[in-house]
């Protein structure tokens, strides 16, 4: 390769000691550096840090995040990988896309969400995006000006936080209710909102809870968002990942009574969180958007972000119209036995309880009793030393912004799941006080 | 499917006319709305509004945009290919990456930029980024703090700006000197900073200039930075793409005069723009970054965002490794060719002219005489009106801070090329004030 740099070092070197040490003007903006305890990966990395690698002959047990994809029976559809490496090796789709992402992969998403909605999306309807997690930037950005404020679940995926107060929104937390399936506390959130309340999230199937909405529920979400003139943000990136007995009703079904902005991803359906590819979709018969210039917003922040690949976007529609009813039938088969397993050994373990069983998502919220337990100062703690001592990663309640509770990923093969909650069983036990 | 929500379409419109006219508390903020302007998608998109589709037998000409891979002669590398279609194949990155990126993928990426430098990167030295606009957008985000200010080159790639004013930091434009091969004016650049000043960008190979820096004036450079107190950003994302007689010298070799991020990709050397693979490399042998905390705050930025799909990152050992120097030969030999034809023909245009022959990237700036032509009101217009009028698509001045200049793509086929310069000819003559 060509060098033109040969003697850099000395030069360089010699002009840095001729002059005076150097200071340098930027001061760090203390409050990213604070975003950091609001993301899963940060904290699930201190809860891993105490950890010796190869620690033993015991594997990792990793029931922190939301992501499946390492065990073999939770391998994505074979359909999906050719869809991805037929772009990928057409020639076609090496340039550059739109800003609102190519055509064909837009009108196929709309087409695929139709099929749960009593209308029709317009590819118009659809913004393409890296994964979920870009969509939720975006929209925090576009919906963000002085002196706005975002109604937020608790517990929940702080993301939505991180990125609100990122573009200085501010973030407010209304109840999820655990003695009712973590449904929204619809008084709390009218108590919550004001004149300066753009929008409310809900995730739905739940991360952290594994709630899944009904119809009603979510109709009377949508009449609380009218009378609050509030959108509704629905995160439904686990869409379809329900193992009970309440089906996925999308939130879109009430876009006629509040504008709903669905986002969604390939990630967890398909298993493949790797492949970053997710949508914003606007739910909005009456197009508020439209006239509100959110849809102008949208376009706007997209002319300035970084887009999925191309060729992954050039996949959608063979990777939605080919993948198999029994590659998505398979994989809520598992989760239903893994959660049935969670349910089941977590009965027997004394320090933890579990509101609710899960219906959805990959997630269930168990509460820590701290009383029970001996030296065990809180959940963050409680992680740190059980992975230290047991291999075994739970996400700290404190990360979905639920101190002294726990979220634990079932969303593992069967064996490992069985294992893993042994030792949490077996952990407990150790740190347990000594009954008197 | 599952469909929940079978008469919800009756339901929803019923609850929506029992209520109010709904009011919304949204409104737009007004200074993401502007931010279009400075986008190139954003203004290319206005030039090719007019442009009547398929409206003759001629085709369009786009020497708009900095994305050549439509053509044949411009296609990427096979090996490439493979090195994707493999890491997509090896079922081994469906999963969620780490925040900094995969480590054989940083590795690789320190290696290969060490070629040019005086001394070894390390992979820690190396972020992945959803591209160089990510790149862009993530040093934006870490450098912001209130009252701050960065320094941009004018004409240049407002990106920039768009990142820095979106996160609230001022952008101050220092010259590019076009009767000095586009170089940095020193002078400029050290009346412009105060102590609220941060960084400077310098695009290098250039955009929209084709300027290459020699060694001396980057030396130069540095030790303005170091007297300012101020970070270099070195946008290299057309590094190797030269075809005069001055070679490509990365800033990094300066990286202990004044601590340089290096942002780059491999959408152009490779030919790849839609693959969206990039990065951030810190050259600061000192360790600035890490006693100020700029390493911290990319970590967290990078905490609260979207990474580059893990199966390309997964290929990035591959592709930099198997990738034949004939390859990379072939695509400067097209380029010296195309730019060639360029600066001759300009030369016929007398409307036109050009200060400098392009020596790197696929840009050259060129100053429009509007004296010389009726009836066409400024760079806007004359774009729009070529393209309207003979399909070629050149992108306005005003769209790289520089009005009433045009910036000319050259990195097409050599006929098209031929073709478009051809036209924008007639478009001239046509255009022409009769002469007295
Ligand atoms: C509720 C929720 N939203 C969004 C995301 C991000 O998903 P994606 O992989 O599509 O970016 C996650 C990931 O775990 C999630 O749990
Ligand atoms: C100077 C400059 N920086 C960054 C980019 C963005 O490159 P990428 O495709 O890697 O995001 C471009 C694209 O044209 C560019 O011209």
């Amino acid at each position: 390769m060509e060098n033109g740099a040969g003697n850099g070092m000395a030069v360089a070197a010699a002009a840095a000691a001729a002059a005076p040490a150097a200071t340098w003007n930027f001061a760090p903006n203390e409050a990213l550096l604070g975003l950091t305890a609001l993301s899963v990966r940060g904290v699930l990395g201190r809860v891993k840090a105490g950890m010796v690698a190869g620690g033993g002959a015991r594997p990792v047990i990793p029931m922190g995040h939301g992501d499946p994809s390492v065990f073999p029976c939770f391998r994505t559809a074979p359909e999906a990988v050719d869809a991805v490496a037929g772009a990928l090796r057409s020639w076609e789709h090496n340039s550059y896309s739109t800003c609102v992402g190519l055509e064909p992969a837009r009108r196929s998403i709309a087409k695929y969400l139709s099929h749960n909605l009593p209308y029709e999306l317009s590819p118009d309807d659809v913004y393409l995006t890296s994964g979920c997690a870009q969509a939720i930037e975006i929209i925090c950005s576009v919906l963000a000006r002085p002196g706005a404020n975002i109604l937020l679940p608790r517990p929940g995926y702080l993301f939505y936080e991180a990125r609100a107060v990122f573009n200085g929104m501010e973030a407010r937390y209304y109840d999820l209710l655990p003695e009712k399936d973590w449904e929204v506390d619809i008084h709390g959130v009218q108590a919550l909102a004001d004149e300066n309340t753009v929008a409310m999230v809900i995730v739905n199937p739940g991360n952290p809870c594994g709630n899944v909405y009904t119809y009603e529920h979510l109709a009377k979400v949508a009449e609380t968002a009218r009378k609050l003139g509030i959108f509704v943000i629905t995160d439904e990136v686990y869409a379809h990942l329900t193992f009970g007995e309440r089906k996925f009703v999308p939130m879109g079904v009430f876009g006629e009574v509040a504008p709903v902005f669905t986002l969604g991803s390939i990630s967890k359906r398909w298993l493949v969180p790797g492949w970053r590819l997710g949508w914003i979709v606007t739910n909005d018969p009456n197009s508020v958007f439209q006239r509100t210039k959110v849809v102008d917003s949208i376009k706007s922040y997209l002319d300035i972000s970084s887009d999925p690949p191309t060729f992954v976007q050039g996949a959608i529609p063979n990777l939605l119209e080919n993948t198999k009813e029994e590659f998505f039938d398979k994989t809520v088969k598992i989760l239903r036995e893994t959660s049935d397993i969670c349910w089941e050994k977590l009965k027997g373990i004394s320090a933890i309880t579990c509101p609710s069983k899960p219906e959805g998502s990959m997630f269930v919220m168990v509460k820590l009793d701290l009383t029970c337990l001996q030296d065990i100062k809180d959940d963050m703690d409680f992680c740190c030393r059980l992975a230290k001592e047991e291999l075994v990663v739970l996400l700290p309640g404190c990360a979905v912004g639920y101190k002294n509770w726990l979220r634990i990923t079932f969303a593992i093969d069967p064996s490992s799941l069985e294992d893993g909650l042994d030792r949490l069983k077996s952990f407990c036990l150790r740190h347990s006080k000594p009954t008197k």
